[in-house]
């Protein structure tokens, strides 16, 4: 178990360093890590090269780098010993297995010529229908809506003009309702997202818009396609345009490079942008496979991580991009690391006597400065944070005003902000004071770019692994989401015996809240 | 200090209820309470009677409803004792004291009659320019861009036909570019709003949109609309269609119902669209300062924060509204929960020996199920859960599917989540089980309209209010966001020092960085 390993002991005898008083310019300069075209500075973490010797040895111990070759190899990783769970490789890098440097293990080779196989498929199909669809609903919820629109909404500055996707997730009928004010169904390319073809917030809103196009006097089998498993009750040519498919080895929050994010990312960027972005998440892959470990950033990344988790004992971690494109990346962040990390026990079914993964939040940069930063610089709990930026814009437009560019203000607030998280400052005035100490780290790239968007998404991916590894526990299931989804099901019954007259079973609990609500 | 009431004292001795083996039919339907058009499920937060009562012994000790009675007054309360500090008063629930029950203290009054004309000036604009205009577009920071970002969203199915508003916020250029991108300019009216008239973010972007206006052979004071302090820089009849003004009473995150959010509101909601959101407030506020310890809604929520806060000693607290509608809300309580409490000094200047505001995170459900709630059922550590529920949608549309509504769907897992949070599940399989016990509460409404989102809005200001007065914290000061501020300004220096042939004051540390990209 983690907590056993002789680095986890000598780690709890380490002393973080004061960066108030231990921050230098040299420090700054000695602590960058640099791979895929990205930078990751550090000097900004509590950590000492000793610090930094034990959890090296500690990512040793529990030997991560050779669990990630195994997961990429297409071993089975996704299960728990002893007891019933899952069973099943984690092949989401198979997805982009697709360029030099391949994989040469069984199963990884056959997951990526499946993919390579709905890759043509996606060439052909966009080709096909080029021109006839303005706009894109996608409909999924969970990892088949949160990845595929973060990277949509971060790479709309290079969407092809006169195209446009939108997404429906929530069960709640507003969300379809406002999308559906705002595209013309007549020019839309529904595509539905679900695993199992049998998700309830997405067959309901598939239903939901098939009602609309057919009163509009459209035939849905025009308009619909589906992303699904093999043989799974979506996979019907007589209900849809075209069937992508998906399998149990890429798990849904680590599928946005599968056909779940493909279809609507190729829509909009083109096939060849929607390849650039494999081509940065295969870079990053390559990379956090095949670096050691003092040169591996996701891996660094992960260790930082569990240094502010389980030896300074912090409770969340803040994901700040500073690049407005980012703005629904953290909340893809959220669910890839709670829904993977966020365990109680640890593979061998034992309970974890250490925290697992954190509160994962955050917001853009620098609009964060104006709302919560006053609690991160001044509250009473310590808000470890992952700073990200980029050296250039996205859009060719920026101006100089009072000499500097808006890029310019902007990455002197990224700065600013690590630095004065670090040092603090005196004052007399206990207003004025600012204790400082308190930890970040910055991801720098030059420019927000399908490749780079790639490689970034791949890095988090890898860091939530590289921490699972660590932990030993599985970062590839989700039985915590199964108890509300069940006792949901059995609400639903309550309301549909009224329609129908028939009797459900008792739920004492949720007919209490029924009858006050008087529904 | 709240540490030593007696209430505090006795509080610490308390044992909190074990939910998985308390939670009863009969216990949801005793803790219930009603005002404002709303109901507070509370049965599901650990709290007995016993604790209840010392909860509302500590709010009497630390003269909550006193100081609130103060507040809507116009005390000066936004200051800190013995030190240097802003020394104002508090007088957002002013902007909507334009009903009946007015408060009739000297400073209440003369803020709500500068109110009223602010709205009167609002009312003929709007009058003036009807059909003028397609879009709007929002330029602020902070209090100017949250709030009235997610009020405008949370009401997208009341926009007027043809009316979009949109925002920039963000220094970086991409956000300018990609709303320039979505509008015709020839149609579009700029709000630029900065109560100083000097916010750094606020005026790059509006000299973004003033070149680009400029560029297209337009006018800039025929699209540009000034929401300033009266004698500001930019309350400048040469350069504005118009100005309306804002005061140093109303702080930047409590600031939507003032005219930072009523031109925008105002535009897309009409006139009298926008009155309603002051009159949902308004009723709130009321029922904040005459409702009874017992009977008073933002208390008992914020009594129940201080309970998972500070006994229960939980660090974050997630806000999830069943409403897509309210997608952009929780932003919005970000800001305003963490910016109000995020304080390590209280009103003496004392260090806190105790924990302030919480992290406030969330993401409409019920998208969060399939994404973060994994570790809200069985990650390590215990997440309290603040829900908001509406037992109607917002569009008329709904479909019966699987004889159940998406609307029935939507209150079933609401329902659902917070049972299964509580009572957990026992399973043989460790992966399987859910050890419950965990705290959350519902906050009910009919519907989502104008009326109740004022009246959510404020219920949340008070909230906060109230918690920042039991712990005797100033909750409208933002001390802590100046020191990042401070320091960007230095760093902007060595860029224009390179363009200007200038000198800028040495900064090793922020050298450094720039140093290593070659900035």
């Amino acid at each position: 178990m983690f907590t056993n390993t002789a680095a986890f002991k000598r780690l709890e005898a380490q002393k973080p360093i004061d960066l108030s008083v231990e921050l230098t310019a040299e420090r700054i300069e000695s602590m960058v890590l640099k791979g895929v075209g990205f930078d990751l500075y550090y000097a900004t973490e509590r950590v000492s090269s000793d610090i930094l010797d034990d959890l090296y040895a500690l990512a040793d111990e529990s030997h991560a780098l050779e669990k990630m070759r195994r997961m990429q190899a297409g071993e089975v990783l996704n299960r728990i010993e002893g007891c019933e769970s899952e069973n099943r490789a984690v092949l989401h890098t198979a997805m982009r297995d697709q360029f030099s440097d391949r994989q040469t293990a069984a199963p990884a080779v056959e997951a990526a010529e499946k993919a390579a196989l709905e890759l043509k498929k996606l060439e052909r199909f966009l080709e096909k229908h080029e021109g006839k669809f303005t706009d894109l609903i996608q409909i999924g919820i969970g990892g088949s809506d949160l990845g595929p629109r973060a990277l949509c909404i971060a790479l709309q500055a290079f969407w092809r003009p006169g195209c446009r996707v939108h997404f429906i997730s929530n069960v709640d009928p507003d969300d379809a309702s406002s999308v559906l004010n705002a595209v013309d169904l007549k020019k839309t390319l529904v595509v539905v997202v679900s695993k199992s073809g049998t998700t309830l917030e997405t067959l309901t809103n598939e239903e939901f818009v098939r009602v609309r196009i057919k009163k509009m006097g459209l035939d849905p089998k025009e308009h619909f396609v589906a992303v699904t498993g093999e043989k799974s009750p979506m996979d019907d040519p007589s209900r849809y345009l075209a069937s992508f498919y998906i399998w149990d080895f890429v798990g849904g929050r680590y599928s946005a490079t599968s056909m779940v994010g493909a279809i609507s990312l190729g829509f909009c960027l083109g096939f060849h942008g929607f390849k650039e972005i494999l081509r940065g998440a295969h870079a990053m892959d390559l990379h956090a496979l095949t670096a050691s470990a003092r040169v591996n950033l996701p891996l660094l990344s992960a260790l930082l991580g569990i240094w502010n988790r389980n030896f300074l004992r912090l409770r969340t971690v803040a994901v700040i991009p500073y690049s407005q494109a980012l703005l629904r990346f953290p909340a893809h962040l959220q669910q890839l690391d709670m829904e993977s990390n966020g365990k109680h026990i640890d593979k061998s079914g034992r309970l974890c006597q250490f925290s697992t993964g954190p509160v994962i939040w955050g917001e853009p940069g620098t609009n964060g400065q104006h709302s919560f930063y006053q609690l991160i610089h001044q509250g009473t709990d310590v808000v470890p944070v992952e700073f990200m930026g980029f050296k250039k814009s996205q859009h060719p437009y920026d101006y100089e005003i009072q000499n500097t560019t808006s890029q310019e203000k902007l990455l002197s607030n990224l700065f600013a902000q690590s630095i004065a998280l670090a040092v603090g400052q005196k004052n007399d005035n206990p207003n004025k004071q600012f204790i400082g100490n308190r930890p970040s780290r910055i991801l720098m790239a030059e420019r927000l770019d399908p490749f780079t968007l790639g490689a970034l998404l791949a890095y988090y991916e890898h860091k939530v692994a590289f921490q699972g590894f660590i932990w030993n526990i599985n970062s590839f299931d989700q039985e915590g989401v199964q108890l509300g989804k069940m006792l949901a099901t059995k609400i639903l019954f309550h309301f549909s015996a009224k329609r129908t007259k028939g009797k459900a079973e008792p739920f004492p609990l949720a007919e209490a809240y029924l009858k006050m609500l008087d529904l």
